[in-house]
């Protein structure tokens, strides 16, 4: 039977989110501090994780480093044989990264990390990419991938730190299609203390990419590892 | 005894803030929801508050509604008799209304909390002034005033809500002196469950002040009043 899609239905509960355990996570420029902690945090809760990297002889050796099976590799077989891509490369490589691995991407779920920062004397400052955001500079670059953003205000060092058992944050997840956005959020959601949640479409990118260069006035100032909550949710 | 500028110092304690309990403390566009709100919470935590608005009048009758002894009266009288100086008003008459009191806020601490945005059938996106950020346009417009920014993120209908006892969420506090940041972080400090955190300079206020667009779609997503919390600070 046919259903009519303008039926009106519950609202569905925001917090229904899909399994993801069965899926391999591939993290671009996995040799990175943030990329190093992102494989490292979704390996040991039990995802299956390929770190990539140019230099594919470093990626097997970070790999070997972290443990929990991750995998080492060059990127291009990376986002080949993962349905998730992370993309923690820096924002010196984003565009001709990506440019490069179009193919490679077309169909996958790809989640950006990146934020555009620039550093002078006086700290960090937000870099506007042409595109409106490295998330928005991706979807241009690969019209056949599925681009969300999120990850973006995670500690490296929480994140690498042995001694913590819990990443007590929230991960503002950004995209265009709820599906695939869900899929993130779960994926956040595996990490003990960690939670994805909906933060609205590419378009609005910007401002939490560069949110990371007021986080970083933070950590100076409080000598922390700042992230953030979510509160009321 | 002279005391030598470049002398080795102990850091000082991020949170020996000031006492402001003395302040007079002014909103603009006070009579709008988060002016409204804002008034509110900081007379009830002990503060003497103006409500300023275009129209005396109506600042009087929206005063007269929120007791705590809030005073109403014009924008221009409203600066002139506080020390800090909310600017609340919407963005759109942002500019007009900072170049017209000019001179009533020369000397005055100015508190920018404007969100400038944009609305469509997509929901909330990112307005980008000229200046860089609704705060950086207010220092401009105000050369003689000392310009911070906060309050951005901060839900009207919980600060007006009899019944929420706390708020509890943190205030991202920007601005170039040390001194008016700690003034407004102990402002914040006031109201039960809220804190202020110290989040970078004005050249960082656009991504704190668009930051809104994102918790409006959390809010629709999650039918929340969503606000922030720095972690591990």
């Amino acid at each position: 039977m046919a259903t009519d899609a303008n039926a009106p239905t519950t609202p569905r509960d925001p917090w229904d989110l899909p399994d993801v355990s069965g899926l391999v996570v591939g993290v671009l420029g996995g040799t990175g501090p943030q990329g190093r902690g992102l494989a490292h945090r979704l390996a040991r809760a039990g995802q299956r994780v390929l770190i990539g990297s140019r230099d594919a002889e470093r990626a097997r050796t970070t790999a070997a480093g972290l443990g929990d099976g991750i995998e080492g590799t060059g990127n291009a077989e990376a986002a080949r044989r993962s349905d998730v891509v992370i993309v923690a490369v820096p924002w010196e490589g984003h565009a001709r990264t990506l440019a490069a691995l179009a193919g490679e991407l077309a169909g996958k779920l790809v989640v950006d990390c990146v934020n555009p920062l620039g550093f002078d004397k006086k700290g960090a400052y937000a870099l506007k990419p042409e595109e409106g955001s490295a998330a928005e500079q991706a979807a241009a670059l690969l019209p056949e991938s599925r681009v969300t953003a999120a990850f973006h205000h995670l500690s490296a060092v929480l994140l690498l730190d042995p001694e913590a058992e819990r990443i007590d944050t929230d991960v503002m997840v950004l995209g265009e299609e709820r599906a695939d956005v869900e899929i993130v959020q779960a994926l956040a959601g595996r990490v003990p203390g960690m939670r994805g949640v909906f933060a609205g479409r590419l378009r609005n990118a910007h401002q939490v990419e560069s949110l990371v260069a007021n986080l970083i006035s933070v950590n100076r100032r409080y000598k922390a590892h700042a992230g953030l909550r979510v509160t009321d949710v």
